[in-house]
């Protein structure tokens, strides 16, 4: 591959965990579960389903248990949930045979932790570590998440510093088994030298994830900038749903269908069938009643079908 | 400039001429006058204000005189036209005096030129030259216009020596005048080989131009790729007005306001006040009367005063 960029990219979709629950009403339980069966059958090899939020939080997932249970998907997928304490973790584990992975997250700034999740990141960091310990001992993959990784609405941008030096957790107890995810709004050369510093910092043991917001239009922008950097791993949502509320309006996540349909063009390999993903895009967007945001769901996927249809 | 980015990047406005002449109803003369009064004052130094087209073929341009009569711009502002043809060349130096430059266009593939204009590409470059020939005798400056030099919606993607062995029209007659645009969808990689490619070929002598779509969502990172190669001039349109009329629905060329936001906040200059250029979309937006594709005109510019603002 031309610019020493990847030859294959791994993608985590998150829609029906950041999707849903960012969204005013509450999807039903039998939408989810043939939303997430569809996406399940896309390619996909990493799927984020639910979060074992409290139900007076978070209403949209109140159904976790519900969804988990009812779900049938191919064994190649890897399911995860996310888990924002200890008492999640207890609701999860009780169906431990129905997930592979969990992922505890905080944020790189105090005032954006505060307002999250209303406790200050050193309480938040033990947390994860109580949660983390005890999933490992379950045998589960686990993964920290960093949100406002690059910038915080509330204080501004971030220095990697700041991020980079938070105790890795989930770099701990177990050699290779390192997963971080860096979450948020940035611009490009920022994104490039955090994940150049990033992999410098951590080393080749932590896989590194990134996970961009469409806030200002500049989300494959810096999916650009990460691969490379060296990052070969992605989140994204399908129709574009998901992303940082702030500020209101503001467009969500990367699309999924439109972060394959770049990678295809590239001629990097993702696994994806995008014909499927722009299916289950043009579901949720149905289930919705609302015009999202996902460009390649208007546009369609590229048919350069000539002989140069590939130039990198 | 960390990873030999350019410091401030040359900026023309399109949407007057690319973006009006997309839309489904002709705008008023009243508000197009008031717009690009409006446009000229956020620091552009480029503006591309109208078409001398036939007017049963785009009737939304139809005023062009009136329009290149009525404005009344600063001094600083370089303003263009874009002439299809000897007879649009006639009509535009009735009004010699009220505008700087001329711009003509053909298309990379011969599929795209006849469905644009309806005749091959050989006869529009022809009459480009004669065009170019005598624009150049009024002392106008010329530049050549290279739709889909990326990839064709009909032809597929274009080889980089189709695009580059057109002769370069504009290049010719006078050292140093040579300016030529690529305009089109393409992807970063393919983006980034092009331009390092052109200007290899063409030299230091021709100042290349790029103008995405941002078709399927990757306008911005397609600019990252073309800063990466060297080029340090873009177009683009308020509000994301303007951009492929194929398929019917994607969205536009990339919007100015959000090409600015990434520029600034990688620490680059363009000139151009945002809240200026957003007050302009706003504008825009409320004569069109429809949501636009703009995600800066949503999420506002980036607030981020911490201390490490700029991280690049």
């Amino acid at each position: 591959m031309a610019d020493g960029l990847p030859t294959s990219v791994a993608i985590r979709e998150v829609g029906p965990r950041d999707g849903f629950q960012n969204e005013p009403e509450t999807i039903a339980a039998d939408d989810k579960v043939r939303l997430i069966e569809e996406l399940a059958r896309t390619g996909l090899r990493r799927l984020e389903v639910t979060s074992f939020v409290r139900a007076d939080v978070i209403p949209q997932l109140a159904d976790a248990e519900e969804v988990l249970t009812r779900i049938d998907l191919p064994e190649e997928v890897s399911l995860c949930v996310l888990i924002p304490n200890e008492r999640g973790l207890e609701r999860a584990l009780a169906l431990r045979e129905r997930f592979n992975e969990v992922s505890v997250f905080l944020s790189a700034t105090e005032t954006h932790n505060l307002e999250n999740v209303n406790r200050p990141v050193q309480e938040s960091l033990s947390g994860a570590e109580r949660v983390l310990g005890r999933a490992r001992d379950e045998g589960l993959r686990c993964e920290a998440v960093i949100a406002v990784s690059f910038g915080c609405p509330y204080e501004g941008a971030v220095r990697p510093d700041r991020v980079l030096h938070r105790p890795p957790a989930a770099r701990r107890g177990r050699p290779g088994a390192g997963l971080r995810r860096h979450h948020g709004d940035g611009q490009s050369a920022q994104v490039r030298s955090f994940f150049a510093l990033a992999r410098e910092h951590l080393g080749d043991d932590v896989q590194l994830t990134a996970h961009f917001h469409n806030t200002r239009g500049q989300g494959l922008a810096n999916v650009l900038a990460a691969l490379e950097a060296g990052c070969a791993s992605f989140e994204s949502s399908f129709g574009e749903l998901g992303g940082c509320p702030v500020p209101p309006g503001a467009t969500g996540n990367i699309a999924t269908e439109d972060l394959v349909s770049m990678l295809h063009e590239m001629g990097m390999d993702t696994g994806i069938d995008l014909a499927a993903m722009l299916a289950c895009a043009r579901d949720v967007q149905e289930v919705l009643g609302r015009t999202l945001g996902s460009h390649t769901l208007v546009a369609g996927p590229v048919d350069w079908t000539g002989p140069g249809r590939r130039l990198a």
